[in-house]
């Protein structure tokens, strides 16, 4: 379906991400257009001619329009939105997403969803310490990974549509994972690495202590500046598994520590050679 | 004593840092040589015109002709060589270094060292995943810390000479810190960085993962790879202090953790922010 440019793409939430996939698509001809809360994100978007037209508040000719529709809102919101509107979907419409988490909110939407629309969810791995659609960029995706998380209640052809669309946006890596394994994978790679940048941050207080770092410091605290309100919601929405994967760090951490303690080279070399092997693996190109 | 480019300077331990020390050095005219285990690497260095002479065992013509010495050996080596080859230093020669660990070292060096040589420790805070002289650059230091650790034992001329030395080395930041202090900067913004980045690596056994990685553990992962010999000494010499910053950071993330079992969403979001304000102290420039 998405090939065919005479279709008509509507982005729900127009902030870094839905900006940049706007941009992305709009250079393909779609015809594309935006509903978020703030006028003057719709505004400076036609103004960039990054979307056709837009509202900043529910539109029903612009949703009944639409035949694909991307939501990139927060993970509550977007529940709350599909419950409250998807009357207005126009039947046979695709629906799309952006969540950083899957199984709380794909299971729900799909089990709540019009028979005549389908859900198809996706998480795009991308983004920057800025937010809003004037840092959007449709070099966003490049390098980066898409993973669609489709349910035994998808079909092949809208599984095909979205994973199509994850290309088209310029994605490095197309992959499919279901809901769990995409929600354990980004407890790790992702949500793990979160809570460790913040606690590094947090749990030094000696002062001016920014005198003396140096890049590894920077790395690992690169991060630490986090939207608060998205990322306490993202956390608790995967908490069994964000749970898990800190269990299975901090365990770790505490061998290595007993090592240290025992002053067990043979074993701290052995680790860190494991480590280097490791690393290599996740060289980009 | 430094800015005088008729004095000689001697490197012992010619790799990625040593190499890099020679190459801006030369640049102002200092007369330069190496010893370095590894005949290639002198060849190289000549050929390469890094410097001016080397050898790859003890020679005591250039050990004898040298104003300045400055040791890139690991920690037990720099110790030992001291401890064996002192009777060779010129009278009034200055001795420096570039060991990432200081209490250990310095007081032991101090106590033994001839009344007629000084050292003054020093620590650049520098470095790249690859080593050897072939890797060597005079660009590594730029935006980089250099941390001079004086003690009661040490002339006030001398510690100017090693400032000044980090200055011409083209240092962002020349600063000094007292042995112990510089001990537990290390401890928390290197060393600690380092063992969670192993951990992070070889804590998850799940295969493939790096086909769905985003930057954030590409990041917090850079410094896995790492140099087994060298870091298991620095961590063992530096046990004490890193084994408190480990104990520092597993009970911040303890606490995070706590958080997120009882769905603290306030204390998330406070601890968030407080990451957020304070990493902006970190940016470079």
């Amino acid at each position: 379906m998405i090939v065919d440019i005479s279709k008509r793409i509507l982005i729900v939430g127009l902030g870094l991400i839905g900006g940049s996939y706007a941009k992305v698509l709009k250079r393909f001809g779609f015809h594309i257009s935006a509903i978020t809360l703030e006028q003057s994100s719709i505004d400076y978007a036609i103004r960039e001619k990054i979307i056709d037209e837009g509202a900043s508040d529910i539109d029903e000719r612009l949703i009944g329009e639409a035949d694909l529709i991307i939501f990139a809102l927060y993970p509550h919101v977007f529940v709350e939105w599909i419950e409250k509107n998807q009357g207005l979907f126009k039947s046979g419409a695709l629906i799309t997403d952006v969540t950083g988490i899957k199984r709380s909110i794909v299971y729900q939407i799909q089990d709540m969803l019009r028979p005549d629309v389908e859900f198809v969810a996706a998480h795009p791995m991308a983004g920057r310490e800025v937010s809003g659609v004037e840092n959007s960029t449709d070099k966003l995706f490049i390098g980066a990974n898409y993973i669609v998380t489709p349910t035994e209640r998808n079909t092949p052809e809208a599984i095909r549509t979205c994973i199509e669309l994850g290309r088209l946006l310029g994605f490095s890596n197309v992959t499919t994972l279901s809901p769990e394994d995409h929600d354990e994978m980004i407890g790790f790679l992702s949500q793990l690495t979160h809570c460790i940048a913040i606690t590094l941050m947090t749990c030094n207080d000696k002062e001016n202590i920014e005198k003396f770092t140096g890049d590894s410091f920077r790395d690992l605290t690169r991060i630490a500046r986090i939207n608060d309100l998205m990322w306490s919601e993202l956390f608790i929405s995967n908490k069994d598994m964000l749970l898990q994967q800190m269990d299975m760090f901090m365990s770790k951490f505490n061998e290595l520590k007993v090592m240290l303690e025992k002053e067990d080279v043979d074993g701290m070399r052995a680790m860190m050679r494991q480590s280097t092997a490791r690393r290599a693996l996740f060289d980009k190109n």
